[in-house]
């Protein structure tokens, strides 16, 4: 595609539309490795990451905009990623002690272990061999922050 | 994240961890601001890649299942992309010439037009400053390639 867009006159992006394509082509790779893993969990990745936030709070709950505050999503995907790990009893909604307004998910002891067998089973089958070189997820790290930076992350 | 990981016992998967939520979180950011860019043209990303797919083809159409294993996404993803692009008049379904369980997406002279606007938009707006320093689009592809194939990738 990289040709393509040379030969259509428009080789000055063609650079910036390769790394966008193989961004995109690379996480929905990878991502669809890591569901496959988490599927017998009946977790996505999505409520993987709600869940292990969670596990790594220390009072084991958060507010529910901190959590997407925190994994940078929007609030309606919170709710719904909370919803289901409710309804699964990995976590539970509670009143925040102080603040009338906010809501708290709380992680549940099943949630805890859910968190931990899903965590080893990703760490043995998907991150102990990411296939990156010596070096290599150092680099592939600091390039995509800058791509985040460039696309108006904060 | 990376400390937590480590912090838990689990360092050997810290750095596969890392460039795993890095990975998924640049994605998110980027396809945001991408999606953003083809939202006045009716367009997601998916949408937009089975077009240009189209658009880059010699007879301007490929059959369904072509278009699913070059883009490597699911077959029910490019029916409903096709759907969809088929309702804004952007390409037509067509039967293929000498295969009869085969259909083709050809894209209209409507599609051709739509691609090209919204290309230059997204090479103006995002394509043309990735944010990444010189050097930096092969590096990152390369290392993306790397993580796609020990993701399974073909």
């Amino acid at each position: 595609a990289r040709r393509q867009w040379s030969a259509h006159g428009w080789a000055q992006a063609a650079d910036g539309m390769a790394a966008v394509t193989s961004l995109m082509r690379a996480q929905q790779i990878v991502l669809a490795r890591v569901d496959e893993v988490l599927r017998p969990f009946e977790l996505t990745f999505a409520r993987y990451e709600v869940l292990m936030l969670l596990l790594f709070s220390r009072s084991g709950s958060l507010p529910l905009n901190r959590i997407g505050v925190r994994l940078q999503v929007h609030p309606t995907s919170v709710t719904s990623a909370v919803d289901r790990l409710e309804t699964r009893g990995h976590v539970r909604r509670t009143p925040h002690p102080t603040d009338r307004r906010a809501i708290l998910a709380e992680i549940t002891e099943e949630g805890r272990a859910t968190a931990l067998a899903a965590t080893e089973k990703l760490n043995d089958t998907v991150f102990a061999e990411p296939g990156l070189p010596d070096g290599g997820i150092d680099t592939l790290v600091g390039l995509l922050n800058e791509m985040r930076q460039a696309a108006g992350d904060f």
